[in-house]
């Protein structure tokens, strides 16, 4: 009877204990959803990163005026350490002009929008006039063999996939016609390649991105251009009609030597575990077409922003909290790599690592690489995330920069956007500021420091 | 022994019957998806009715275009039957000048961007120059009382709070200083009514919106304006300057008597029940500054495609599908009201209603009113829609032009979209086709067709 009396007591105790817990983290949670919503930093910070700074691929000015503006403000922020590490990184350059016309009978032309891939070659400055070879991939290319490929224009215009509801699954599916596009048609005696934009919408922006000549000598290598996605609708019904149509490019980017560069990192020492790092991150490196607000602009002040948050609510963290905004994700990761390299120099221990690397859309949950237990605890979380409307978890990648930090231990996640317009911005003229939408922004920003803080709060 | 031998196969029957009825499900679901995603309609029937029609306020010439435009589109479907349903409905006319400025001090003056909002009346036609009185709510002025506010403008500044993530919430707390600030503002003898945006973001267009006078006798109404958000912004701090600056406004907008108007209906008749009805829908009329994109030109374009899905699949639904394009939900409802008057009057069974007045954005789920035991069987649910991210199923309210038709036992059922860009666009110039995703669009459409035939599958 005592005993049993005693069992009630500690039942009763444990579920009020529970319950005062469960309502202390729901307030903490909601006052992170104020700060970022009502009195958020990232808009203001994204408008002057995308409009005042803009396009910043690697080895430009604009990446080094990106790196000393993160640094400034950082800085601002009042974190306890900020810091450059330096970085090798490709300096590519698009040059001054990319043209390109459908040829459709001697004399009549028809312009279409292209642009040049990263990496590529540029044409003779005369240009390249050839026929065009339409394929959807390198098994077609492989039928058509050297015979009907050599000396023409391989077309690569295998469409993205309009029914798969993921769009990064499409861009998956799609995305090897653009890296190794060039390096397998010249295989064939290809005089260069053209494909058609990583773009599920039909318009007229072409999409840029990083392509790869593998081992392939300097003299055998040929020029790669992205074609707007009604640029290919179009030649591909001209091709229908006229089978010996030619195609004319010309385009003038170039790669030179390497380039010093930086990641920026600041962080936030852990009150009681310090030694243990929590880290979120984007590239402040972008594409040159656009302003890259998506891409990566958006990750990039999120997760300045989830630092902010913690400074502003005074909330102490036990882990270090350490943001990293990387350098060359987008032609090269060598600011991932670097900052990996350094971690197991210096024994860091990164218990988790938080990417925002997919567009500043409503955020819908996070995909997760980690151990079974850890992804249990994370589901196990649901709950305080429902009245945000975040219900994505799933295991998956997590984000380009941080996946070299993996280790059997630690957990690495992926902030997963709603994926639904991604790609009309992505790598393209269309990623501007104007494409953003301030909540849904700070909605993401405010997701990422939820799931940092109950990282820290139940040592996931 | 025999007997556990029996049981033992027929649980293996049973769970092998299940899974094969299960892949199928997931495999009608799959082809619905792909139809509207690969082979949808949707985008470009609202591409037609935005750009080819525009803006449809009930009785204006384009409203009874549309309802041309729908039913011809219905008749091409090969539906069971088409028709139009009468309806009388109110009439208001923007008119063809609405302007205003702040006086900061004699001969300075400021335009600021505003318009009529729906069923106010007129300025004189020389406008109305007067002192501003700004408040928050229907408090604040009864505080200032008569004394204070007769012989002004009232503006009513109260923002909608960016802190809650469903931004319909923001809405409801908002709108009703439009909807009843000039019916109680001329209590206290104000002049007019300025009403800030109700719009979450800063700029520069202003949100029309239905307002009432209530039982006020013509001679005491007073005319009421939005105005926005920008300029709300600088007028309040303006005021803050110089409370006794003047506001000038001018506005010809005129409230006609009630003309004919039509419900638009199509359906495909029940395989097996055709007397027990599902229901899909949207209101065909819009505001008149955009072309009613978002709202609610996405709502018809989808509830069209869902029987459009159901035709093309050729799937033999068990119920009656009733597509219906309500008229008047955005000054009147008459539309709504006339077809549950006439549901009634002829004993209709309406087991379902399905509406989709929330913007075309990525569809996050559905809000549902119903008994208990009928949402738990939608809840049993969530697993076939899974694959496509709708993950909202909640208890709540419908939709505006069906909610007349509740009953005991039946469903009614709203779709629910992303809400963090719709009041960006709601009731104002910006809501065009140019705003709308492709595949958002789709993806809602599809969503609507999967929980139809769930519910027609489980005869919910």
């Amino acid at each position: 009877m005592k005993y049993n009396k005693f069992l009630i007591l500690f039942f009763l105790f444990f579920i009020d204990l529970t319950g005062q817990e469960e309502k202390k983290i729901h307030s903490n949670i909601r006052e992170i959803y104020d700060i970022s919503l009502v009195d958020g930093k990232s808009y203001n910070w994204l408008e002057h990163l995308s409009n005042n700074i803009g396009g910043r691929l690697s080895g430009s000015l604009n990446a080094e005026r990106a790196i000393l503006w993160a640094k400034e403000e950082l800085e601002n922020l009042g974190l306890d350490s900020v810091w450059l590490q330096p970085v090798m990184v490709p300096k590519w350059v698009r040059g001054n002009f990319e043209y390109a016309n459908i040829e459709t009978s001697p004399g009549n032309t028809i312009n279409v929008p292209i642009c040049a891939l990263g990496g590529s070659i540029a044409t003779p400055l005369s240009g390249i006039r050839a026929e065009v070879v339409e394929v959807k991939n390198f098994d077609d290319l492989k039928l058509l063999g050297k015979e009907k490929v050599a000396g023409k224009i391989v077309f690569f215009n295998r469409p993205m996939q309009a029914d798969l509801v993921s769009t990064f699954e499409s861009y998956s599916n799609c995305v090897d016609q653009r890296y190794d596009g060039a390096r397998i048609a010249s295989k064939y005696g290809a005089l260069a390649v053209i494909v058609r934009s990583m773009n599920l919408r039909l318009d007229d922006f072409p999409h840029t991105g990083v392509m790869s000549y593998g081992d392939i000598p300097n003299k055998r290598r040929i020029p790669a251009a992205a074609i707007s996605t009604n640029g290919a609708e179009l030649l591909s019904s001209m091709l229908s009609l006229n089978p010996n149509l030619k195609f004319f490019i010309k385009q003038n980017c170039k790669n030179f030597p390497d380039v010093l560069s930086y990641n920026v990192i600041g962080e936030i020492k852990g009150s009681i575990k310090s030694d243990e790092i929590m880290l979120v991150g984007g590239h402040l490196d972008s594409w040159d077409l656009g302003d890259g607000a998506h891409d990566d602009g958006a990750g990039i002040v999120q997760s300045m922003e989830v630092l902010r948050i913690f400074k502003k609510n005074k909330y102490k963290l036990k882990r270090t909290l350490r943001v990293v905004l990387f350098m060359n994700e987008e032609n090269g990761k060598r600011g991932g790599i670097k900052y990996a390299e350094n971690a197991i120099k210096n024994y860091e221990n990164h218990v988790l690592a938080l990417e925002s690397d997919a567009g500043g859309f409503s955020p819908r949950g996070f995909s997760i690489s980690s151990n079974s237990y850890k992804f249990d605890k994370i589901l196990s979380w649901k709950n305080f995330f429902k009245p945000y409307q975040i219900h994505y978890f799933e295991k998956g990648g997590s984000g380009a920069d941080i996946e070299f930090l993996k280790t059997e231990d630690n957990v690495l996640i992926g902030l997963r956007p709603d994926s639904q317009r991604y790609f009309d911005y992505h790598h393209a003229s269309t990623d501007t500021f104007e494409a953003i939408n301030k909540r849904e922004l700070e909605l993401g920003a405010a997701a990422m420091a939820t799931l940092i803080y109950l990282a820290d709060y139940f040592q996931l």
